[in-house]
């Protein structure tokens, strides 16, 4: 099929991820062979950058930044959250396209951003404007449907990780003075995050203790029951928290006054959020002490904990994007497909942008336990293979205290 | 000088680190070569299992051990935060020397565990009681007098410089979304942590553009101008909050109703502190919005990102403990003692436990700006070394935006 000579518009979107750039690396370096690209025009901040014509020329950038980009965090093009919605702004990117010859748009990532990207589609399918459309995955709360998960995940995946069992020994080794100790965790409605705080735990005095996920309908009693019995146990708790916990109103806990953003999200993560709330409560109706871990963003930045395997993935879901430009394919996301068998292994896939846009992938049933307070060994099998490098084995004395004389 | 044939006793104490485990690791490889040593006792959480003659038998422990401390988080004995005040304590742990045979005692810890520590040697001499007491630095805070810097700082700094700067290109890449983001790190008194912060910048858009120091007196007014100038400036603004900033009276910042802990210490890292209040203050004030990272008890646990360096430095300052024994010393802490010159080197030393017990190192002047919202140039220099391996160069696009047709 004879493609079409042209410029290729990239832009990244969302909450950035350790590996988002990751991405971006893959789609350049791929972009460089394909002969029908032109220019590569990066997007300042994604769509609004588009909305005002404003644009980086990458094709201008040295040589190295593609190396750069595997171990550099955050969006260096720039990210946003805006969504389209006024016909206004579908005219105004019409005109870009055909203005400058953009034959080739890639957009990375999550559901909204997915959204975005096949809106785009469809209005140069419409118009009869011939442009093809690649979105390229990109979350730390792997709520995408279809691919078995998606890049991002797995790095965030990996600070929670070793940042909550790390921190657990710093509870348990403080026992005589602190007692509680609440992680508050990203993803506003999936528990996929806070999920993999389970990763580390290797015996029953580690971290976590209880995980509490979006999926569940949250009750403060029995989440006071649960810490108590815990607590008469071992003497200290370790929370793992989602920070979308909800009451069986469907009211974030805590979260009374929190702001919405532009897709009517509420932004529970300002300085109010559940774990802050829970911690009081536990003071107040338990009479022990509970401090607050919350890294904020922190948890979906750290690329000097990035896992290895995810940034390999996003690397080539990056690339995927421009050789399904070539293979002549429109409207898809890139997925990542898992091959059954003993090793992890994964395929590159696609998906219909349609069947992504806006949808969110919850964590299913069997990898959560009746109790709703913890995962089950079937997450594990899921997940361990994503975060890349084992968790190590830290120290534990095998002896039992004695006494002296 | 012939020594004593005896026990040895050691314990950890105070807010655990990501390298107190590998001091621990250097008395138990150094403690089995000397001859007098026959039992060694570890004190189940610090002077606490001392007093209910709570101990672990390290003599019994696996040979892999000494290994797996070095990368363990925490205190692998348990800590604890016991002040010596009450006469029959002191009686109790003379009774306990006597009845099992101790005649070396090692204490880890920091300014506080440094006054148990004193005490209990001075009680020896006192009682004529034979027993060489070493105290061994820890602490993230980087408070203790004396020596160069306190082993377990330099992994907490790391940490910090690392997260400061990878999530502050979030925040810059999020800056059509988000404007302020507060990064509260630990230090109650002592703004060394805060300070690392700094490390990773190499631009004016990386953060940190802004570090608050409980060594300078916080001014509400000036901070919401310094905030909204850098906000003027780059549309972003991420600030550096010590846990420990107090105003003019000498009250800490938004921590009106904190608990106090055993050593008088207002804890104030529970649910409110000074990042939330002031979080609450940028969005009432000036209209724009804030995010916290706290990242809480994680910044001094996370022995996977710890420093090399801190992790050497960490294991010869236990070592050294057993070495000042078959010197004959006493009631001494190790001290690292920085070599004047081009290269980073450090000598081991000591100083009289009387000259640090209880005794706080503040930043010097020549580490903060005249305007008290950054360090210096010197800082720099003085801390970069600490960290271990330096702070990756990250990707930043060298073309400026252009505008599309």
């Amino acid at each position: 099929v004879p493609k079409l000579s042209g410029n290729l518009l990239i832009g990244q979107s969302g909450g950035p991820t350790p590996v988002i750039n990751a991405s971006l690396a893959g789609v350049l370096s791929e972009a460089k062979k394909m002969p029908e690209i032109e220019k590569i025009y990066g997007m300042k901040n994604g769509i609004e950058g588009a909305l005002k014509k404003e644009v980086y020329d990458l094709t201008q950038e040295p040589g190295d930044l593609v190396e750069k980009l595997l171990y550099t965090p955050a969006s260096a093009l720039g990210s946003c959250r805006h969504k389209l919605t006024k016909a206004e702004e579908y005219e105004q990117l019409l005109d870009l396209f055909k203005a400058n010859n953009i034959r080739y748009f890639v957009y990375i990532g999550g559901n909204d951003s997915m959204d975005t990207c096949h809106k785009i589609s469809k209005l140069a399918q419409e118009e009869n404007y011939d442009m093809q459309v690649v979105g390229v995955p990109k979350t730390i709360d792997n709520d995408l449907p279809i691919t078995d998960h998606c890049p991002g995940f797995g790095s965030a995946a990996r600070f929670v990780a070793l940042s909550t069992v790390e921190s657990g020994r710093d509870l348990e080794a403080m026992k005589t003075f602190d007692d509680v100790a609440i992680f508050e965790i990203m993803g506003r409605h999936a528990g996929w995050l806070t999920a993999a705080s389970a990763l580390g735990k290797r015996c029953e005095e580690d971290a976590p203790h209880l995980i509490y996920l979006p999926e569940r309908t949250f009750d403060e009693e029995q989440f006071l029951k649960d810490v108590k019995a815990v607590y008469d146990k071992l003497g200290y708790v370790y929370v793992a928290l989602s920070e979308g916990v909800r009451d069986k109103d469907g009211e974030f806990i805590g979260a009374k006054d929190a702001a919405t953003d532009a897709f009517g999200h509420k932004a529970i993560s300002l300085s109010d959020g559940p774990a802050a709330y829970l911690a009081k409560l536990i003071k107040d109706k338990l009479g022990i002490k509970a401090r607050v871990n919350r890294p904020g963003t922190i948890q979906r930045a750290m690329s000097s904990l990035a896992s290895k395997s995810d940034v390999e993935e996003a690397f080539r879901a990056g690339q995927a994007a421009i050789q399904y430009f070539t293979q002549g394919l429109t409207d898809v996301m890139v997925t990542l497909d898992r091959i059954a068998g003993e090793e992890y292994k994964i395929e590159i896939g696609k998906a219909p942008l349609e069947k992504v846009a806006n949808v969110e992938n919850f964590m299913p049933d069997h990898f959560i336990n009746e109790a709703g307070n913890f995962v089950t060994k079937e997450f594990y099998d899921y997940c361990l293979p994503l975060i890349g490098e084992p968790i190590p084995e830290y120290a534990r004395l095998v002896g039992k205290p004695i006494k002296l004389k």
